[in-house]
């Protein structure tokens, strides 16, 4: 048995648990071995940390391996995370603060190597490893969910802040003045480009209550209200691809999350809107993610250490 | 007589060119060589070359060094440049277009290495290596003038767009529909923050033709309709410098240009305002720069080559 071959990597959700075994020979989504579990609602930091340390004994049971193969267990989490520390500061979904996630897994699994790192960090690292951004040097993983989360790859790797507090394109200024943003500051990205923020146009036009999904298929199905609110939306959405196209020159922008699944219906507006506002011409690729929910347990695998 | 241990920088603008001399063991601002000429109005490429290739001359002769100690020449262009093949593809402003720059130095003086780099970028590695942005792994030049320029630094480096097009802070988004840009884009950084956009709303409020000086005088000795512009100014400006920290986390912003000399005026307000607005807390630095028209050749003498 070769030592320290796989790399784990654990995406923690608030409903699900994504993990990924990848052997140091696997070169695609093809050759990971992943294993879905369901979160432990209620669980505690420790609870949390002894069901993770039996999901990956699961998890190489099912390959055979031992923790001996293991190089390293990568784990990503959504909220404020001190990465140097490898502690949660605020995981607000999860319920969970003031955690000393990596030290009670260490307190476990002593003799094994664990990396912290944010989910849509660790998204857009899989897709860079495995997904839609293999081979770009400068590019990013933006996700069009409930909020708008998004990883940055610059000069070939994952940037994970300057002060490695993170990146967030959901919270650049896209409209001065603009609505009131959870995060305190008005007319964010995440304001007008969320599925959320579509859910709501959606339902102010239709004056009843419309889901994102619902939006689209009626847009999908030529309903002119439904097609005129989401060309608003798409007009929003590519002047906010434009604003961090002009700030880093990107090759190539990467969109996930439930809206990205209105498929041509989005990528054809916002390429051809983009197009039009980029200061670079041409403009970057605009394309959609490939790895989706698995994503975020590929790149936790490949987390970069910050601990001392 | 040591070899290679001078960098000569030139920062080329449509009223000015700057030349400096740095011998490899300066350590800051006050061991550069600074030459100072007026462009040569109406020069076409080969003859400005002749121009700079006399300048430097005259550089070396008041430092009484040789072409023989010269380690590499970098030229600070305005415009839309070519780095890999060290070509001017439009400078406006000094009406040179498709134009071979470095291959003309090169026929001048074939046995000096020779790069090119955008003035922007030059201004903030001047700053990074001798400057307000000394010791900053991620931060930014942000010039408030006719435009409103940038130069980023991302990890210890200048960071030059990753298709290598550049980086316009000036063209991010703020305003979605806003106001029409000179890029073809609305909205623009520029359009509301540049010292351009401050003159016409001066001059809007004023009901009469008003510069930025004369609404930062007129702001400092307590005009209220000057001061209510200049609020509305530092609204955009804080703004726009949230939405970048909220994408990179930097450590610091420098500002420089003609608004920059507001001083306190403009700093207290920016820093109190992007306070409020910035994801991460505490915010980053934000302070004057420090070289002003010194930084573009300074930088220029450390740009990097791209060139094959």
């Amino acid at each position: 048995m070769e030592l320290g071959k796989i790399r784990i990597g654990i995406d923690i959700g608030g409903t699900n648990i994504e993990l990924a075994a990848i052997s140091d020979t696997a070169e695609s989504n093809a050759d990971v071995k992943h294993l879905h579990k369901a979160y432990p609602y209620g669980a505690v930091c420790e609870e949390l940390c002894i069901f993770l340390r039996n999901s990956i004994d699961e998890l190489l049971r099912s390959i055979d391996e031992s923790y001996e193969a293991v190089a390293s267990v990568g784990i990503a989490m959504p909220g404020a995370l001190d990465l140097v520390q490898g502690r949660i500061l605020h995981a607000y979904n999860l319920n969970l603060h003031n955690t000393e996630i990596i030290g009670s897994m260490k307190a476990l699994l002593p003799n094994t190597v664990f990396t912290l790192i944010n989910d849509a960090d660790a998204a857009a690292l899989g897709e860079l490893k495995f997904g839609a951004l293999r081979g770009i040097k400068n590019g990013c993983l933006i996700t069009l969910g409930t909020g708008v989360g998004s990883g940055l790859i610059i000069n070939g790797n994952i940037y994970q802040g300057g002060m490695k507090r993170g990146s967030e394109f959901g919270h650049m200024t896209l409209k001065l003045h603009g609505k009131a943003c959870t995060c305190g500051n008005t007319g964010c990205v995440e304001t007008e480009c969320s599925g959320t923020a579509l859910a709501l146009a959606a339902s102010n036009a239709f004056c009843e209550a419309v889901t994102a999904k619902e939006l689209i298929d009626r847009a999908k199905h030529g309903d002119k209200t439904a097609l005129k609110v989401f060309d608003e939306y798409t007009e929003s959405l590519s002047s906010a691809i434009a604003s961090y196209a002009a700030l880093l020159d990107p090759e190539r922008v990467v969109i996930g999350g439930g809206v990205s699944l209105a498929g041509e219906l989005l990528f054809n507006a916002i390429k051809a809107k983009a197009a039009q506002k980029c200061f670079f011409n041409p403009i970057c690729d605009i394309v959609p993610a490939m790895l989706h929910d698995k994503a975020g347990a590929i790149g936790a695998a490949f987390a970069p250490t910050h601990m001392s």
